[in-house]
């Protein structure tokens, strides 16, 4: 029999990382709860049907596809197997994937249940993804996503309650270096519109997004390889290289976009979500305005939203933006817009590991282990077990007749801080050794005391 | 576009599903946890290699397989699709699995980690699984299992344990009626061997464990049918007949078993696990010894459970058992015993739902919803709505400038229970209307006032 393994990219999560994993997703359901968002969940499979066609080519790739159940094969057309056509097998034995995100399930689930929701409509999803990608430091096979969206309303004051709600979870979190980016579609188009490239903006965001990786350089000899003139490139980074705080770098740019009603819009959007900030007694610290901001995703209508832990080598771990047509595409009639941010659990892990940012007392054990000497002191024990959980302290005994020093080995091992040791001498008298596995230190108590002890921390 | 629909035998959780959702799965997680037992997470997929051959063949048929990624047809063998063979093809194109089970992953991630764990270790897990089953009442494809297991001990503690968990959990659920099975593999063992069948277990169990389906007859005739004696079921239907309360059935079956030692040793574990109880200040209130409790899944080796809610048509919502040999399947070298417990959160949902067991007061919505009637209204209430926020109090502010009507329909549609108006007139005076939304009541309070309502309830 071979060791068991993994599926490449896929993790287990102990005790000990579930714990910190856990710290990290109650500080974003809080503050989703907390800004009004309320809960959904949607299947892991969906129809391949909902999901190709909506993340681009690349990503109808790395869709994990679902084999269908039964004799798959019977109704296949034999050519299709002769010609060991991979693809169009695919769509003959394969009818569901797995989640790939949690934005295009919400956008179905608003669809299908359009109805029943009251507008604005908003819901918060955490739950895991998948992605057949190649597995890298950063980068798994199965991860989570927390996601909180609004739709039904075109109010600046989303964009400005999802900056808020990315503060209040990296301030809850103690991440204190990271950036915020914005930027908006519309000053992108603004910007074609500007260098006179309408049409060839998808070339344009795909060349400046890289900005970061490749360097001006780099972007300068994409540009250019696709044929865009030296001209308009120079001028594009003349635009990429306004300087100064978010409300003079707006300024500059609503100049440059004198003649683009499109450009203006984009720039008036995002000073109005700075204005929403004020008003709510927030300011733009960690927000950076920033026009080489593209993200991929086409389905971006609006503003768009970038977080970067600073100082450690992973990736965004945050993102979104406002789509206003992404309900159409499941063929709801009317545009209904919509705006959502995503939090990524495990690159905000892997950060905050690297830092340092957890809390040592992030608690992974039970509070208090009971220790026995012979039998009848088990039995005294399993009643005093009792009155720990009746009073909702999360408590163990240990299990089995054993020599004390393996009962204690066993607390120690599992960083349980309190344990109590029980022998006839304590059986008879009602006075039980209580002793603090981190100091050492240990007295005799009775069990009213003990109780209070373990309340008090 | 044809509208969008979901996968056979999944569902979508909106808001008000997820709260009483969650309400179930906190319950079960405090237990756990109250307990000494620590959370683990496994991957949602598994290499086949791990899952096939541990749920018998009718499991294997059900597992949810994913399709390789890539030229998947690339290297099959062409008479493998010359013949159209969906199984062997099948072993060609997929490695992977979907979880079928947490117990099995379970296992898996002990022999694998098997030099960091301290014995006995104690983990509970809440995960949903796949099964690829015909959908029906109770029976879904993707539904969620809540386990503890205990692995590294042979105490009858934990078996005590499960059963106080069990009480514990449907005591916060305020379920009142329902039944804890409970028998032993010993026992059915000491039956087959009373009874001179020793090695057709595997068909006795079958068919006494359809008895609550097909009754007694139905039983009778399968056994017969299946070439058992009529005197041997005689005294097999004599044996499932012992009546009385658990301590006096077990005496009775202990007579019974005078010359089957592994029918006593499955008597004196179960007469164990009573007495362990009553040490534990708890009684066997809700438990019935059930010498007909068989659980199909065969690693079981001890004692099986098996809770049923009374006056609903639904299955069982919880089963467990104890398993002495299950990592042995994953290469471990000593056998390590184990014993587990599971709850299905979405048979317990519908049960409850049934019942009408569900509060009133799970709470799915924001707190407060605040309403504006102009622009500088809403300017003041973006304050009002910081400061409440920072009390912690979930709260929202209409998006949009729109009709005080349509936002109070928004927040009765979505059952906020508060809502605060703010007009010109509170500007100036910064005395709010502060409206209860189920008793209709509203007066003009100051913000503090507010804060303090809203804290009180």
């Amino acid at each position: 029999m071979d060791k068991p393994t993994l599926p490449k990219g896929t993790r287990d999560f102990g005790p000990a990382v579930m714990a910190k994993r856990q710290y990290i997703l109650d500080a974003i359901r809080q503050v989703f709860k907390k800004f009004g968002f309320l809960p959904l969940e949607t299947p892991s499979m969906e129809n391949l049907s909902t999901l190709t066609g909506k993340y681009g080519d690349e990503g109808d790739q790395l869709l994990f596809k679902i084999l269908n159940s039964g004799d798959f094969l019977k109704d296949v057309d034999p050519r299709t197997l002769e010609n060991k056509n991979s693809k169009e097998l695919t769509t003959d034995i394969s009818e569901k994937g797995l989640r790939y995100d949690l934005t295009v399930p919400f956008a179905r689930y608003v669809v299908m249940n359009r109805h029943d929701i009251t507008l604005p409509f908003k819901r918060y999803q955490i739950q895991p993804v998948w992605r057949a990608d190649r597995p890298q430091k950063g980068r798994y096979r199965e991860f989570y996503q927390c996601d909180a969206d609004v739709v039904g309303t075109y109010s600046l004051l989303c964009e400005a309650e999802i900056i808020l709600m990315i503060k209040e979870v990296f301030g809850r979190l103690s991440i204190d270096d990271y950036t915020i980016k914005i930027n908006h579609r519309n000053i992108l188009e603004g910007v074609a519109e500007i260098l006179g490239i309408t049409g060839q903006e998808t070339a344009l965001y795909t060349a400046i997004d890289k900005l970061d990786k490749i360097g001006a350089r780099g972007v300068e000899e994409e540009l250019v390889s696709k044929g865009f003139e030296k001209a308009v490139v120079d001028k594009l980074f003349t635009l990429l290289g306004i300087k100064g705080d978010n409300i003079s770098k707006l300024k500059s740019l609503t100049k440059v976009f004198e003649k683009s009603k499109i450009g203006k819009k984009g720039t008036s959007d995002l000073d109005g979500v700075l204005q929403l900030l004020q008003q709510s007694g927030a300011n733009d610290d960690h927000v950076e305005v920033d026009v080489a901001l593209a993200r991929g995703l086409s389905y971006y209508t609006g503003t768009i939203f970038e977080v970067k832990i600073n100082n450690v080598a992973i990736g965004s771990v945050s993102g979104g933006g406002r789509y206003d047509n992404l309900t159409q595409a499941f063929g709801a009639k009317e545009p209904l817009p919509g705006i959502g941010i995503s939090f990524g659990v495990d690159r905000i892990y892997d950060a905050m590991d690297e830092l340092g940012l957890f809390p040592k007392e992030t608690q992974v054990s039970s509070k208090v282990l009971i220790c026995h000497l012979d039998k009848e002191s088990m039995q005294y024990g399993l009643r005093v077990l009792t009155e720990l959980r009746n009073e909702n302290i999360e408590s163990e005994i240990y299990p089995d007749q054993a020599k004390l020093k393996k009962q204690l080995d066993y607390a120690n091992k599992k960083s349980i801080p309190f344990t109590i040791v029980i022998g006839s001498d304590e059986v008879k008298s009602g006075e039980l050794m209580f002793k603090n596995m981190v100091t050492g230190v240990q007295e005799k108590l009775t069990k009213n005391v003990i109780l209070e002890k373990l309340h008090a921390g």
